[in-house]
């Protein structure tokens, strides 16, 4: 499983390259299968990836940013979520922070059994196997240990006491502009949570940083503190809140303070 | 003149090499001059920065992050604002987004007439020189050329406008945690604006990105739209925009509808 999500990140690493905060990888080319529109580099790191695995030759389900849910073969063994490219903004302005997240599970969220992300900047690559743990570079990672008291830093996207965050001391907010590895930055204490409550995000962006999280100690869950088992499908809308787990119920109170 | 401001830039970078992302670099060692805990990292970072200076020789009147006001010598020629380490935070959490600033001038922001910012991650370097243009890593740099109309991405910080901008299509929010940085992004199409209205930064991590922007055409402001002309030193709390020009109108007409 490693090696093919090697060969994947790999080749659409090399196949965004010349689009990264170049003119023309923005070009829209047709809507996609998430509902929003396909620019250039999204359909270039599709392709690349689509071409490694046909190559491979495994029946496999791919559920895809932009081509939705195909059958490879005719006996799928797996599923694999695949978002080519997360951080598509980021990577067409030249900001430097942009990834692929690749998770190979089955039916649900809850079921994912194989996460991996790489950061496509720094070459940076984060994995987790279910009950095996979480690592970066092959060097196993732990989630942060601050608690409520403390200062801690989180992502924070879309509701209001992301400003309280950043009006109060010790607490900070930062917008990094791609789930997936910001996941992974909770995973290995860079930040102490991550939370997406905008009804945006999609199962292709946060199934391999769930595992990774968790596998690094840390907790996911809805914005209601409920387990995500959402169903792998490119459909299917996610509102997450991931965190070190000391902080959790803290931000859980405080989101429900703010849905009042 | 670049080339003290590239001494000191090196002096820095490998002075808080050992101190990112890992343990002992928070530990706060007392009050610094601007009116924050000063950490051991920014402390080593500002030694550093004044060995450098010291050993010039140069009679300069240095305004520094955690010194404050320094003169040094005995017949001050130029004023220098420092900020040694601009995105402590990041760098002690290993989130890979911070910087050196250094602006050479006098009196006030608007008599800047050299600015210099450091990417210490990617040692990307940003300097302008007044009426000479913005140049990053020698070659010249322009603002984005996006208008009010089009799709836009901007940093803000405090104000609840940001949540609006999260939840609009189009319209994009990074929070990266460098503002010296992120002014720079500014001036290299990066990012379209940047908006800090908190009344928490100082000139010194403003004046050479203020520059910076200015000579790459784009437009510099306080919230009210006025130009900063904030005398320098480190008692001074600045709010600033800095944009492309275009969207500069626009985002005054938000905040002021904000402000009501």
């Amino acid at each position: 499983m490693k090696k093919l999500c090697e060969d994947i990140a790999n080749a659409i690493g090399n196949a965004i390259r010349g689009y990264i905060g170049a003119d023309g990888g923005e070009r829209i080319l047709y809507m996609g299968a998430d509902g929003t529109p396909t620019a250039m580099i999204d359909d270039v790191a599709e392709r690349a990836a689509l071409h490694v695995l046909k190559n491979d030759g495994r029946s496999l389900r791919l559920v895809s940013e932009e081509m939705g849910d195909v059958i490879l073969g005719t006996n799928p063994e797996f599923d694999i979520v695949l978002d080519p490219l997360d951080g598509t903004y980021n990577a067409l302005r030249g900001i430097p922070f942009y990834s692929v997240s690749i998770a190979i599970g089955k039916n649900d969220l809850s079921q994912i059994y194989y996460g991996y992300v790489k950061n496509l900047v720094t070459g940076d690559v984060y994995a987790a196997e279910r009950d095996r743990g979480a690592f970066l570079n092959g060097e196993k990672i732990r989630v942060s240990t601050r608690k409520d008291t403390d200062a801690y830093c989180a992502s924070i996207y879309g509701c209001a006491f992301a400003r309280d965050f950043l009006n109060q001391n010790g607490k900070k907010v930062r917008l990094l502009g791609s789930a997936a590895l910001e996941l992974c930055y909770v995973a290995s204490q860079k930040l102490d949570a991550f939370l997406d409550v905008r009804s945006r995000l999609r199962v292709t962006d946060v199934a391999a940083g769930k595992l990774i999280v968790e596998e690094a100690g840390g907790v996911v869950t809805d914005d209601f503190g409920v387990q995500l088992n959402n169903p792998l499908t490119i459909k299917e809308r996610v509102n997450i809140m991931a965190s070190n787990g000391r902080i959790h119920d803290d931000l859980l109170a405080r989101l429900r303070e703010w849905n009042k």
